[in-house]
This record gives C-alpha cells, structure tokens and sequence, in this order.
C-alpha cells in the first residue's frame, strides 16, 4: 500500500533503515527533507558522500580521521607510552571530554561477541598487539563497557597481552560521582567495596 | 571541541539538523552511515537528491508525486466531485488507510499561522478555489487537524469557498473508536455530545 511517489518511498526505507528510526519518524524525516530548498537536501547528500569516501581509519590507532594518521596519534603532547583501549569511536569522545588522559588510544570497532558472529579477527585485536610489540608501549587501559561482552574482550586482549610484558590496567568500578548510593545496583557496590581506596 | 573528521562533524551537524533528532541520535546516526558498505552509503546519498529532484507537487491536487499528476487526481475511479483539504501529504495517506473515502484530495501545506508568520499566500488556497471555480466540485470537505491553526484555517476557506455555492462540511469531532470516556479531555467530550447521532 504505497501512496507514495517510488523515490519518496525509497527515501522513507532509507530512512527507517537507520538505528533507532522506526516508520513514522522515517516519514517525517522524508517530508522534512523534500520541504528542504534544495540545495539544503543537497548538501545533506553530499555530507554522506564526503563523509564515506574521506573518513577512514587512522593507520596506528583505528580512530576515524580523514589524514592517515589522527590528530591525537600526531600530537607531540600526547604521552605515547600509555594505550587507552575502547571499542567505538564515540568512546574517545567521551575520555577526551574529560581533559584527564592525556595518552594515546585503540579502538577496537567492536567487542567480542559470539552471539553476533564477532571473533578475534573481526575486530582490530592484531592491531593492538602490533602496536605493543613495536611500539614503546609502558602501559595499555582497559576502557571497554563494564558489561559482559566488554568485560569478556577485556579480559581477552589482557591475556594475549601477557607475554609484552606491558601492565595491563582497567577503568575502575565503582559509584558514579554525584550519585545516591540508594540507586546503585548491588553489582557496582560490590565492586565500589571491592575497589575501595585509602583516603 | 572537535575530535572527528570535518567531513564527520559536517554529517553529524547535518543529522543534527533534523527535526526529533538531538546531537547524541545524530552522532549515533552518523557513525552507523560510516559503518555503512559503501554501496549503502551511496544509496543512502543518492536517495536524498533523487526524491528532492523528482518529487513535486500534483499540479491539480498538489499532493506529493513524480508525474505531472498524482494518481489519486489520474484515477477514473476517484470521485471528483468531492475535494478533501487537508494540511500535509502525510495526511492524505492516513485517510487512505482507511480505505473510506473515494474522492480526493486538496494538500495546503501547512495551515494559517500568524506566529510563525505563515499568511494565507504561504499555502495552497488560491490553488483550492482555482479548482473550486473551474472544476465540478460539489462538496469540499476540511480535513485540517482540529487544533487552533487548523479549526482557524479551515474557517478561514470555509468563508472563502461561500461564492460558489459549494457544500462545505468538516470531519466529525468526538470519541475515537475502541476509547474510553474516562480518558476523553473534556472539550472532546463535549464536541461528542453536541454532535450527538440517532441511533
């Protein structure tokens, strides 16, 4: 039941193919676009384009940047001994956001997951292991999900980590800051006991 | 603060510029694009510009189409002595799905809107009363959402279409189907007693 012209339908699927955009909000994204004066809906199309041919993976640390290699892997100021490993690129956002770390990173694209068919090959692990060999890495931070397939990974590459000789760090569990510990689930607290500290 | 590409800002800042879609979704959005096979990406780009340059208003009904006349306003089988005004192509399609109504259609594209500076040459009237004046047109039913802008504009055409002696009538107001009255607001309630039908 299409009432809709064919490219218009087309644009719709498109749409409703994206996470998290189901057929209604596709729809209006669609009408959205089409009342766009043109060369807005252009641009838009364009920004796909440019964005899939000239972002890629930086060459030593798999982050996404349009050089060869990412501005952080370049910098003289970031201290290069030190290998912070997340999964997605979003993930470095959400460290740097912070001004704190001020080493390098690793982005693995991806945790192990053998429910979806992901295995050590799929996900840049080789990478990793290259950069530790050659590299004069001292120390590489563990900084996937805390959840089971994050958790799983991590343990994963600190165990093929073992022979480098290299300490293998994790982010610590605990109470968010700010938070009520009334809300905290038994698992952090547990863990916010375990990992308790000296004041 | 930028730790991705141009290329990638460019596109998230596009997404952003959706309607519904916050900075997080549009980030979200954005990677999964990335993540796309280029093929896919391509096509996604491709469906932009092809339904921005081929879709464009019915010239009778203008309603949203590829042709030079929709296939609601083609149609031998369509009643076309009855025109349905509604606000937006969207609408048309919800009333078609109720497989109902056999006459057709009038798209505004918007309806009259002093705050947001929306007059009455900013919407397809003068193409309803073209219509009106020339076509066969018995019955112009308003089919405007029954908030203020579209109760105000479907009395402004109302007014308008009083020369041509046309029937003008307006969708019934009152209990949606399968509701409950305990939830019904009361002026809905109300418009359901006044226009009370015998049984």
């Amino acid at each position: 039941m299409s009432f809709f012209p064919a490219s218009l339908e087309n644009l719709i699927d498109q749409f409703a193919a994206l996470p998290g955009i189901g057929r209604k909000s596709a729809q209006r994204l669609a009408f959205h676009v089409l009342a766009l004066p043109e060369e807005n809906a252009l641009a838009f199309a364009n920004a796909i384009t440019e964005a899939r041919r000239s972002v890629h993976c930086c060459k030593i640390c798999q982050n996404l940047t349009e050089g060869e290699v990412c501005s952080i892997c370049q910098s003289d100021r970031r201290d290069k001994t030190t290998i912070c490993v997340v999964s997605e690129p979003r993930d470095v956002l959400s460290i740097e956001r912070g001004h704190e770390y001020n080493g390098t990173y690793h982005v693995l694209h991806g945790v192990l997951s053998p429910m979806s068919h992901v295995g050590p090959e799929d996900i840049r692990i080789k990478e990793l292991l290259h950069r530790v060999a050659e590299e004069d890495v001292e120390e590489v931070i563990m900084a996937t999900n805390p959840d089971t397939e994050g958790e799983a990974t991590a343990m994963y590459i600190s165990r093929l980590l073992k022979p480098f000789q290299v300490k293998v760090t994790r982010l610590a569990y605990g109470i968010p800051v700010g938070s009520n510990l009334e809300f905290a689930d038994d698992a952090t607290l547990n863990r916010a006991i375990e990992g308790r500290t000296e004041m």
